[in-house]
């Protein structure tokens, strides 16, 4: 398979091309590194991006930025930041991809533990998750030419304990290489409309 | 207890006042109609509400707006529309009204079941109403003073099946006053944190 790779770069990005490399052709989008230059926020950018890629029979999503902050203080602004980038990032990569992945294809998404098991500073994340797991859900049952989606709510990565650990005391991390197989599971399976918890 | 309902005039709305209004003082607002006008798009809006309306025990939103339309033509301002509306118009009566509830006080939103049982139409509806019941996990645990929230997430109604009925073939329609018991449990309990799913 040909499998568009958006946060390549990232933690879950590079685990994802290290389980997936040895077997498909990988191409990486974002807005800094990768083979193609993106800003997902922007659908014309992202309608662009699949213009220069040619077909593919997957997306995966690995990227997305949200703001943390005390409830208290959080205003719209913050939570638009969330809503903007790891909500509308991650659908703009469908609304454009639905009518150009090859019959068959896939979108994998991404959302996170906290969509379901909260923490202090997370309000946004829970919103913004949570919203992918519905779109998720909502989509599935529309995509035409047998196309699926499935998003992958990982749990807080060990690899990332070092800056996110304070924030996650008593969740059991998981290794990022763990998280790649529900990616595999998506892509290479066919499952969709599902949310692969790697709790 | 001194309760302000958002959305009274509509279907659930009503419902609720007819429950609650028995046991409890009622105030209303909202766009057009009401005892209070409110944009709760509009945070400084929701903020001269509270102004206007001085202290309150709970807060219950019962109106907001979104899109619905195929995937395969929805647009990213279209998703927009409901994170703004029915999203960020609830999350807005919480930013505003934590600050200034009574101590103990609680916030009653509405998603509905569209958020975990998709139709076809209802991307952002699935969207809009799990970012709606993220954001109450979320905030839940970081409200302070005793505050507390809760959801519910209400199936389509008998009330509304002349309209919505063709979009929820195979659907168990309630009525709205069972709907409203639901606010009930949230207002006039003591659990925080929960989805009242009345399906």
């Amino acid at each position: 398979m040909k499998i568009l790779v958006i946060g390549a770069s990232g933690t879950i990005g590079r685990a994802v091309v290290a389980e997936l490399a040895p077997r498909h052709e990988i191409i990486t989008a974002g807005r800094n590194s990768g083979d193609f230059r993106v800003d997902v926020t922007d659908l014309a950018s992202v309608e662009q991006l699949f213009r220069d890629t040619g077909k593919v029979d997957a997306v995966i999503a690995a990227a997305g930025s949200l703001h943390f902050g005390p409830l208290a203080e959080f205003t719209p602004a913050q939570y638009a930041l969330g809503l903007n980038d790891k909500l509308m990032g991650q659908v703009n990569l469908v609304l454009a991809g639905q009518h150009v992945l090859n019959d068959g294809g896939s979108f994998t998404l991404t959302s996170g533990i906290v969509s379901h098991d909260p923490i202090v500073y997370g309000s946004s994340a829970s919103m913004v998750n949570s919203a992918v797991e519905g779109f998720v859900r909502g989509a599935a049952i529309e995509l035409p030419r047998g196309l699926r989606i499935n998003v992958v709510s990982p749990n807080v990565l060990i690899e990332s304990l070092a800056s996110y650990g304070p924030y996650f005391r008593g969740f059991e991390a998981v290794p990022a290489a763990r998280v790649a197989l529900a990616y595999s599971k998506s892509v290479e399976g066919a499952q969709t409309g599902q949310v692969y918890a790697v709790h």
